[in-house]
């Protein structure tokens, strides 16, 4: 890519930019689309445009969004800081220091004289990369130290980050105005079969866990096994049969329904945290204990499934995701082949007069075959949280780490090892031909030419991309569809412009792949870190916005996520690193081998990160349950708030329930 | 080797075995003897033949020998008993099945009479083995059917141990009668600097444990850094400097003194076990909390150890111990190469007169380059004891089976590799330098050659081995000698015939070694499963004995040897089920791949007890510590047992020690 097509490009970008954010101003500035523009604060009771200064400036939301709503949200937003400190930090040195020591040589020019194809074009952004460097020049030292630089600022910031971090879960978890119940209640799975002389599971876990906890125990929730009855079906059905024969018979059902799982309250938070994790039994596949999450997140029917399947369930879905990752181009590819307009016309004959548009006819036949990508990419993070889910995880924020920790690989494997492979392979198919050997040595002198296409990608990312994310066009277009033709009762309506939460499953695997595009080219191109500093300032900023106003939290889990971002960033880090071994190589630096230490020197943090902090995001720690609160815990609040909704709904009466409530 | 020299080898053995147990039966009838074989009653204070009947029979103790002390003895017992179920078990069908089945074939006299070297020597050994059959023959099903019934049998006999052994374990520590003191402490390590306003570790430690556990807090016990002091020196010190002064420099050295580790007490067992194996500390690395050992097994110095120091000493360790069994023939031979008779006179002349004698000089002359291995295997395990404590485990008995576990290489390498490697290379040395592809096949086939060798190594093992466990001749010597020519006090007697502990470190290595040379020639060469039941039969007998008469615990780990142990049985019958798979594909048996299904189900065999039963003997489980005791117990008691011997001795009064105990 040559520069004037690279300038054109970030110019149409920047356009978009502008018009989506012109667009946003018009229409977050009409009250009608406040339930699309403003939902957090409806839900919270707020006025959508407080804080709004009534001058009608649609940028003011630059200076309110400030406030982080929740740990979660927090941790999200130190990950967006902590990576702009770094690109910042290590700014300040490369690029004064770098692009002048690259521009000033000439191998490009030399190169392209000398070569054998393409003699005319010299890419000009390629002579501010390190491609444009002499082989065994001493220039190289130069980068050799921005390599240090880079490394000890990103290790030294990660560093705090932690530290920030595991003390605003420290402090959420202690908060004596805030006292969660999940706190108090552990989750208990695999109960054995009730033994003679028990007459109920209740039973049973209650004199079991009296035994152990004399003093500290308070009550126990077993979970049963609820049909998931429409309301409308429910009453029909309830008007038709006898009501007394129905609930004597349900009062039955109901004692038989006892799962064997449950969720055990302590009137002491340091007595949960301890019992959270110890383990109870001798066969330590029988009452197993784990702490309990929210009640909103808890994933009921997973509960109940037993050890060794949770096991087996657990490597089924592993095995799956795998063989996902490596073959999931074979079946798109195969449908692309079989979604030709021909086929299409003939599977749905409606079609055939908008076919006949030739303009439109172009398009349709350019982009059809790309149509199953786009398709699978929209479908893949809801298949990946089904499959998570099905693993057995008990708690919806388990299962949405998990999710991401699957997503990650696609993009990766999409955008990072596609271009990076396909574009090299395309450039130097002929040369390899020539000389198969030659293969990884070309990989690796093509990366500054793969730079340019990622200058693009991630001004697409953070124009278009976060354009459309302000101005949010596709909620506004469902929901004003929805509205007119789908909704019928206040509810529906209700869902219809439901804003969801930040979706961390995609939104934090897609910013690791800027990160790890960023981190490994940071040296060779070092014109890249303006780009990720963009793109992770203009995210912060944005994204602050829409915390505030769209987003709603569909669970707070504490920053659990952190471990998980924070060892992605390493992993970058060192993927980084070791790029940077193999270039140097190939550039015939000969202290290449001097670089070694680093990929080391990150290896050993990350052991003492995962040994320090990662633990205390796992497990309740108990010097932090043992801080004191504000006043006693009202146990039976406590208790009640894990009520589950379908039992706890006013429209029943709660006599269905009083049997899977404990009555100790 | 031929049948003939096997059989005169079996004759010698059993020989030597008769005339040790006549030795045996004539010494340990003396009284005078009754310290070295009956040390372990002499210090219950039982009389030594109690039991025994006054018909001077020597093999009485067959009878008697049938009580455990202790439920490591008992695990110990277990193991012997389980692979002599298994072997018996197996022997039932492999005995009477396979042997007809394999010398009524006659590939070992067809190959004879074809091939081009040993024509003459038929082995009659060899026909009895899997060897003897022709490729491909319907024959093999027998053995096919066989390889699933041992690997049935052991599985199944494997599972009824691990149940049965869990149970031990449970039992003891719950048992009501012998509440043990360790069950109401737990270990605190890594505890950080004091801040300010505490003025000491202890009253740090106090106020840091109090907070979290209001009611069952009982006292700590500060580590403290207590040089050894020889008393006579001590005494000659006190005597010399004034006495006041000296007590007023130490209290003050004693508070200096503590150390980053404490024993922390609790009134509750539940909660002592629950607190070992909670996280105290949001920063993980600091307030370490592990259950608490006996107090005779404490490694105290190792209590103050750092834990990121911990981390770096255990890897230190293990690379060395890698490096060791590597490499470890390298120094030795460079060793043995020095120590010729001629370098030894030169060294040492008062021998030379010895070495003037000409058979004398033969022997040493043979013997000697074997000299540094055997002085090298000898000093082995006191090496690895050594290293693994250096590593920072806390308690002896995890010391122990560390050791344990590093030494299981050595005889695995030296001997079973050795042997069958170096056997089979040495008779196929000719063969492969013509056709060097069939390196494995041969290694393989020649497997029941190698089978004969192990057969006379095994019964060199439980006749001359037990022979020499029985009759205590090396430790009878020794004290005799020490009583004349050193002890001088009652107390340096009573350590010359201190009779040690059962030595799990190199014993269950030791046997294992066998459990791995049986499992694997089971099916080639079923003979070997009689000298099997012999080892460990005979093992059983005589072990029994020891256990009761001799060896007195050093300490008491509730069977936490277990898993170590089940770990390694499986591992051997994992490596016999591959080697069969092999084996079974050089026969060119077209089935051979219906064998893939036997080391799948042995890896998930494993990986359930895994689950199910190892953790019990990793952490302490609460139902066993909520289990009623007998009276409530006396805590000062259980506290004051926890004080080290060099602090309590009455020598020394108490009030040095005052200062290291917590007044709270």
């Amino acid at each position: 890519m040559d520069l004037t097509s690279f300038v054109t490009s970030l110019g149409t970008y920047f356009g978009i930019f502008m018009g989506l954010m012109i667009v946003y101003a018009f229409l977050s500035w009409r009250a009608g689309n406040n339930v699309v523009y403003y939902p957090n604060k409806i839900l919270k009771g707020l006025e959508p445009l407080e804080g709004k200064n009534k001058s009608c400036n649609p940028f003011i939301w630059m200076k309110v969004a400030l406030l982080p709503s929740g740990v979660d949200t927090a941790v999200y937003f130190v990950f967006l800081n902590t990576v702009l400190s770094i690109l910042v930090l290590s700014a300040v040195i490369l690029l004064p220091v770098l692009l002048p020591v690259a521009v000033t040589d000439e191998r490009v020019v030399k190169e392209s004289l000398t070569s054998h194809y393409n003699q005319t074009v010299v890419d000009e952004l390629q002579k501010l990369t390190m491609g444009n460097i002499t082989e065994k020049s001493n220039r190289l030292w130069a980068f050799f130290v921005c390599c240090y630089w880079f490394s000890l600022v990103a290790l030294g910031l990660l560093w705090k980050a932690c530290k920030h971090v595991s003390c605003l879960r420290a402090q959420a978890l202690m908060d004596p105005n805030n006292v969660k119940p999940e706190q108090f209640a552990v989750v208990v799975r695999d109960i054995p079969a009730v033994p003679l002389g028990e007459t109920t599971t209740e039973e049973y876990v209650h004199s079991y866990f009296k035994a152990i906890y004399p003093d500290t125990y308070y009550k126990c929730m077993i979970v049963t096994d609820n049909r998931k009855v429409d309301s409308i079906e429910y009453y029909n059905d309830r008007i038709n049969e006898t009501v007394t024969k129905l609930e004597a018979e349900q009062k039955i059902t109901q004692s038989k329904k006892q799962q064997n799982a449950a969720l055990v309250f302590f009137t002491s938070r340091v007595v949960a945290a301890s019992a959270a994790q110890s383990l109870h039994a001798q066969m330590v596949d029988t009452w197993s204990v784990s702490p309990a999450a929210e009640p909103r997140q808890l994933i009921w029917h997973n509960l109940t499934i037993k050890y060794f399947e949770r096991e087996l369930r657990k490597y089924l879905v592993h095995a799956i995701v795998a063989l996902t990752i490596v073959f999931y181009m074979v079946p798109i590819s195969f449908i692309s082949a079989f979604t030709t307009l021909q086929n299409l016309v003939e599977l749905a004959p409606f079609i055939e007069p908008v076919v006949r548009i030739k303009a439109l006819r172009t398009v349709l036949e350019a982009y059809l075959p790309q149509l199953a990508l786009i398709i699978f990419f929209y479908l893949l993070p809801k298949l990946l949280l089904y499959l998570s889910k099905l693993e057995g995880i008990p708690t919806q924020s388990q299962a949405v780490r998990a999710a991401s920790g699957k997503y990650f690989y696609f993009p990766v494997v999409n955008v990072f090892l596609g271009v990076t492979l396909g574009g090299t392979l395309y450039r130097t198919f002929k040369l390899i031909e020539d000389n198969p050997k030659s293969l990884l040595s070309w990989l690796v002198m093509s990366l500054p030419d793969n730079a340019t296409f990622f200058l693009t990608y991630l001004s697409l990312k953070f124009f278009v991309g976060y354009g459309l994310e302000l101005s949010r066009l596709v909620p506004l277009i469902l929901y004003h569809f929805k509205r007119k033709y789908i909704c019928k009762t206040e509810a529906e309506c209700k869902e219809a412009w439901a804003p969801g939460d930040l979706g961390y499953e995609t939104r934090v695997s897609e910013d690791m792949l800027i990160v790890i595009i960023v981190f490994c080219y940071s040296v060779i191109a070092p014109l890249i870190i303006p780009f990720g500093v963009l793109y992770f300032g203009l995210g912060w900023l944005i994204l602050r916005n829409q915390a505030l106003n769209v987003y709603v939290p569909t669970f707070e889990s504490n920053g659990r996520m952190w471990p998980h971002i924070h060892n992605r960033i390493l992993a970058s880090l060192i993927l980084y690193q070791v790029t940077m071994l193999v270039y140097f190589g190939l550039q015939k630096f000969y202290y290449a081998s001097l670089l070694i230490p680093l990929p080391i020197l990150s290896f050993i943090y990350g052991f003492v990160c995962a040994k320090k902090f990662y633990p205390a995001f796992e497990r309740p720690i108990l010097e932090v349950a043992a801080y004191s609160m504000r006043e006693a815990p009202d146990m039976e609040l406590i208790f009640r708030s894990f009520i589950p909704p379908s039992l706890n709904s006013e429209k029943i009466d709660d006599e269905n329930f009083e049997d899977s409530i404990s009555k100790f």
